[in-house]
């Protein structure tokens, strides 16, 4: 086999990158089980026509065709079989199929692999992670899932941020506030508003001022709306500030009302109210999210979703939820770009030294007593003098060698090789350090 | 949205079979890391170049190409991509790609689905999740790989048959040692041999024979065959009875010493020796693994894998390896059939119940101090009188409904609605029995 390139637009990691993976889809898990959302996989592929019936989308997704055929004799020609280009479509698809047996308001998360069949570009990828959760009920959704999907991510992301990775603020916003704040201005085509503010980062007030007033608002309207998009607090202090710009609808009450609750949350106290966040898409109806990561702003959301009116409906219901995705490997890959990794490239905290192949069955004993207490150790895979064993454990990372035999009257030593430092060891009782149980997210 | 209906060949699990699933893949990651297995994912597209280096492979794969367009402008249109149909070749593709900076031996784990183009039959799937491990060296590998891998598969299943599956029997067998075996008996095409063999439970004996002396062999040599493939022991029996069958040569001696040192090892205890397991792949070089789930036999193998002396090779170096691939998807999906789930359908242990909207922060704190201590909990998602809420609970298999202020003086209290009990119950101290803490996995 010849030496093959990576593929544009398809990451894969290095093996201590892979590990700071891991240990993030670790607390994805943990934390989106501790809230009581069941784990959800559906199947990579749909019928063009599901991945369709949102919108257009067609140029963006991979179709897939068996190698020896042109067609997929059990499927229609019309209607092949695609890869899913988010979490969603997929989850509205299980739902209405299962709408008979699933217990609602159904609450889920989704950790998978997306496909999109952009053109790559930096952080644009075309294969990539996903980690969704979502509540969805049937005909009617209360207020206070809204309140707590921020609450859950903020959970994930204070556990992030205390492993290695920047801090993340989730930046929150309401869709009637923004709508009843346009209609109570008088301008009644609030999409185009709420489109036009959307671009605020990209093109300026300036920009945003010569697309509004084409689009046939008055100066006066157009100060208010940017002055709504000014206003950014942590707390509910930004209904006093939206107050202060005189715009009154029954709308805007209701937006008001809903984001003060969301960002007063027992929990919510990192949440920024950001006045400014629009969320290019047109189906959310309520609150929606954006996240930044601390020094990665310019690169955008990696965390993103909100309240839908209709994620999916079938002839007896319509299914309104609201949900958040974490863009994992567009954040992984960021900061693996700017070095981040982990301090070993295997997950072992011990290696066992052997200095002759006949002592493999006591070192894979002391290996078996220390695994049975949760401490991933692998055993030397060549018997070597003393020097190479710890050259062996220092290239990959693995802080503690373990030498059986070595101590007074027959007993084992574990040395510590950041340090030197070698001690008497009981492989039935000595445990590392906590901190070195599993590898340090580092940055390198 | 039409209701849609399921893609044959294409599995998606309810959400108390993917509670199931989910533990299941938790003790696989836990126990392969802890065996000092890195993680690893890699892209789930390969050019078909890659795929098919291994031989004749098109006609199971997926192609891709984009909705808009035939060919893909920055991929060859004679090199298409494709979907991966297992993970031992883009493993390869990986090792081989980035050799320079990987640390040999290099010991990975990889958990992820894989497609086939097959038309769906029973058992059959088009996608489908494999877990792999392998260990792969650069030049030479030691044997002692060899005995590693059953040792770590027996880890595993022991605990999912701790966890309610059924019992799963890996036995082995030794290239070298049937290869040695045929040709000591002056079988000279032992590849030949071994593929009629491998046909032992399909055809029988009679068959066997009918198609070893179509090619050339007697009577007595055959009867040599099937005594060898009759040879099933625990432990290294296998060696007497294979020496009484007089039958000398000395790969015979080196499989014999092989299968014995891999039987005997610590770990190694519930392994059979099984000399009619053959492997129909050619490329295996010394042991040979297959696993049987008990009660389900005749669905064949769950879990295979071995030596192989090239996974792949550069202009330097070849890199041999030994491996072994559950079969988690298929395993799972027999089970299923046969009713195997969990008591729950969502992961929470507790639902705190709501008299009132109001008390909702109330018992937002209750759930987080449970969830602090790792007790998935759940808040009731509207006020409801206790019936309904137990009712509520009840359906999704909630073991515990949480009472805030129902006890003496305002304290809380916890039902256990299965038998009824209640209890007082300070949320910073209880915690429900252990094996309440998780889906219990159960045979409905």
């Amino acid at each position: 086999m010849s030496r093959p390139a990576g593929l544009s637009g398809f990451p894969e990691w290095t093996p201590a990158q892979q590990l700071v993976e891991e240990q993030v889809l670790a607390v994805l898990r943990r934390t989106f089980e501790l809230h009581g959302f069941s784990p959800l996989t559906t199947r990579a592929v749909e019928p063009m026509s599901v991945l369709s019936s949102k919108g257009e989308v067609d140029k963006e997704v991979y179709v897939l065709r068996r190698a020896q055929s042109l067609s997929e004799a059990d499927q229609p020609d019309d209607d092949p079989l695609a890869l899913h280009f988010d979490l969603t479509v997929p989850f509205a698809r299980y739902v209405v199929e299962r709408a008979g047996s699933l217990q609602f308001p159904f609450r889920r998360y989704q950790i998978q692999k997306v496909w999109r069949g952009e053109r790559p570009q930096e952080g644009r990828y075309r294969e990539f992670v996903q980690a969704d959760i979502d509540v969805v009920d049937r005909d009617s959704l209360s207020l206070h899932h809204e309140v707590e999907m921020p609450v859950v991510m903020a959970e994930v992301f204070e556990q992030l941020t205390a492993l290695g990775l920047p801090r993340m603020t989730i930046r929150v916003n309401n869709r009637k506030l923004a709508e009843g704040f346009f209609r109570g201005l008088g301008l009644d085509d609030p999409v185009a508003v709420l489109r036009a503010v959307d671009k605020l980062g990209k093109i300026g007030p300036d920009g945003v001022r010569r697309e509004l007033v084409a689009a046939g608002a008055t100066d006066a309207q157009v100060d208010s709306c940017l002055a709504l998009a000014a206003i950014s607090t942590t707390g509910d202090g930004f209904v006093e500030q939206v107050r202060a710009l005189g715009v009154t609808h029954d709308l805007l009450d209701v937006g008001l009302a809903e984001l003060a609750a969301v960002v007063s949350a027992p929990g919510a106290e990192g949440l920024v109210a950001d006045l400014s966040i629009a969320r290019g898409l047109d189906y959310y109806t309520g609150t929606v999210f954006e996240t930044f990561m601390e020094g990665f702003e310019a690169s955008g959301s990696v965390c993103s979703g909100g309240r839908y009116d209709e994620l999916a409906s079938d002839s007896r219901s319509t299914y309104p939820g609201v949900g958040i995705s974490f863009g994992l490997s567009r954040a992984l890959g960021l900061l693996f770009g700017h070095g981040l990794t982990a301090d070993r490239s295997v997950p072992s905290a011990v290696l066992v030294a052997l200095t002759a192949e006949g002592d493999r069955s006591r070192a894979a004993e002391v290996a078996r007593a220390l695994r049975a207490r949760g401490i991933s150790t692998q055993v030397a895979p060549e018997p070597e003098k003393f020097g190479k064993q710890i050259r062996f454990a220092d290239r990959r990372g693995i802080p503690f060698v373990w030498f059986c035999g070595a101590g007074g009257s027959g007993g084992d030593q574990v040395k510590d090789i950041r340090t030197g430092d070698q001690v008497d060891a009981d492989a039935a009782t000595w445990a590392p350090p906590p901190a070195d149980l599993v590898p340090r997210i580092v940055t390198g």
